[in-house]
């Protein structure tokens, strides 16, 4: 075989890639497309008037839900599995995008936090890696932080919003995630980067439940919460 | 024709336009001066006492938006329009913040968000791109969020100045500027970078509306507008 | 109008442009396959035995600027011409890239400086910007400048063939251009940094020459060329 | 499931992982050593008395390819196969470095440039990406690179060697490397910019040939070669 013939043929591969590549990409313009739907959905529960909505808005968030699943139906039919981490880049950003807004919406639902189980099972992928398209732990992680600095947003709006309990719910939730964090042994990659913006969280969030505590809000709120 | 005759002649076409790089020069400068009066007359809305000034210094920005006209069409005689995008660098600041006046003058007197068509009419220049010098989409949404920005300072100056139902109205239409920036595709380019700040400024206004709440202003302004 | 109308709307203009971008790159990727292959073509001169088919390899790269051609003509059909100058660095490399292959021909076929008219012409382009596609004298320049490198290959290959008069040719010919530079103008732009690159191709090409000259194989050539 | 329980499982994940990791670069680290010593072997070529030695020290080689091909085999069961690309980083380097040096082995002992398949074969690794731990496209590309650069360096140690033939064929088959990669439609990658690096390698043999031809050796020893 004369070079030429081998270089020939070697395009033939990085055609066939960058083609792949394309796919993926497009699937994934989409995939945002809905993850940015599904967020302006959400966007709403930071409205003084939005508090009441938030199982409307959940509900609909979810029905959302199901066409992130489709694309991601469609994005596993781009390439051959084993490659999952070739590509994986393409991806990333998106399915923590869509790990955050499942995470908030079970949140708001539950006030509990979301297992990776549950996520893998709302955007349709698998848990296990084995098994083909799954959710990594560290994008698990990755998106939970990042509703973290939600929460910290929505405790500012319910006090907003004249309801001065939540705060006081979302701190102990907050600390409970920090807690969990400081279990793990993060290595000096972007998921220890992330988890440093954390511990502004929790600070935002505590300065609320002392601006409450201070006027004495919280405890009305919490006597008043009781009767 | 002799090398030495051809780089002559290729001279005087860089002369050509060295030349016109510095008449648009010298009249972007010149817009640049009348942009930076128009802000010095807004300014004075973040003063205490000039809340009730504003639609006199609505009028005073509309009178001068009269000379940014003038000099746009002076800027439109410097070059060729085809070449409208070869020199469009050198405008495309001075353009902006331009947008990002007209855009705040109508805010200021409406509460509304310009749209590009007024904007155009306010600077005397085009919609359509095919008829000439136009305002591109780009740089219509890039003067926005420059005006975002200012909103967020606004609404800090209103609550200084005693105004305790402004910033509520300002968290509002911010909310609103922001769902409708998500519904953008911004690829990764100046724009989405602008976008980004966009989030900052919705988080500046929540917290001063939670101020606002905390101490019962809110309400009291709210209830107060009702009266 | 509402907010969110308004940015549907924009989000249409966006996805266009986006579209037209697409296909700009897609011609512009088989533009550049196209300047490959021409190149490939002519870089057999180099070779010791690829002297004698400067001829042949000349008319077959002359037959390739056909494709340059048609790939050009389809490329004016993917944007309005008035937005030349928008969209005019997805193929500033390719041109300047062609540019160097017409000059680097019509220097093969009779040693002399492809005008910019000539090139134009070979590309199948306007040299007047008025007309619409057109070849900027700044690429020309560049595209120019490229050839003066590979004619610093040229000179040094000569000698391996046993052309002891080309380095000779090639020298005048560079001093020449090096002086029609010296004429211009340059500002501190992309092409002042390019044109910075000729004087090590003049240097390489001087010593070359010094080598032949010291070893009496110069006069030898020059003297034998003469009989 | 509380928050504490679920994040010491996900530490279980992280150790799990990093312990994966370690043992991947203990043997990564095993595989460096032993592609140093293939080197320190193949290095001699370049001394002047080395060149008659090439026969011996290819086989030396050779037989140092079959503690990579072992050292290969155990890296192979430090991961699960379909995570081949998770950690692909891992191995990269070294993998095209041993490309480099199996291509290396084959010029010296055929003067022929080496197939994937043949290096996939010296390697102990699959070429088909479906069968397991395999040699991608691109890493032989730039393992073959390497080599280029190294054959640069051999064109003129050869001349101090006194071999005036050597680097005339080191010549011929550089051209024909650089003819197949310019078949190629790399993008902006980093094989990209490594391919940007042989046409230094090209010129620089050029220019050793150009040295002999101007002193009469490159045409004694083709003279000579026909005896």
């Amino acid at each position: 075989m004369s070079v030429t013939e081998m270089f020939g043929y070697i395009q033939g591969f990085l055609d066939a890639d960058q083609e792949t590549r394309e796919d993926i990409r497009k699937v994934v313009q989409i995939l945002e497309q809905t993850a940015r739907e599904i967020l302006t959905v959400l966007q709403s529960v930071h409205q003084p008037s939005g508090f009441k909505e938030i199982p409307n808005k959940c509900a609909k968030a979810r029905e959302l839900f199901c066409t992130v699943r489709t694309h991601i139906a469609d994005l596993k039919t781009k390439f051959p599995m084993e490659q999952y981490y070739r590509f994986h880049e393409h991806w990333r950003f998106v399915l923590q995008r869509s790990v955050f807004l499942a995470a908030f919406v079970v949140y708001l639902e539950s006030e509990a936090l979301v297992t990776r189980e549950e996520v893998a099972k709302i955007l349709g992928i698998e848990v296990v890696r084995e098994r083909g398209f799954h959710l990594d732990v560290e994008d698990y992680l990755a998106g939970v932080l990042i509703m973290a600095s939600e929460l910290s947003r929505l405790a500012v709006n319910s006090v907003t919003a004249g309801d001065y309990n939540r705060p006081l719910r979302i701190s102990n939730f907050i600390n409970e995630l920090d807690s969990g964090f400081r279990l793990l042994n993060l290595k000096n990659d972007p998921l220890r980067k992330r988890y440093d913006g954390l511990k502004y969280d929790v600070k935002k969030i505590e300065e609320v439940v002392y601006d409450l505590s201070i006027r004495g809000l919280a405890k009305e709120s919490e006597s008043g919460g009781g009767k």
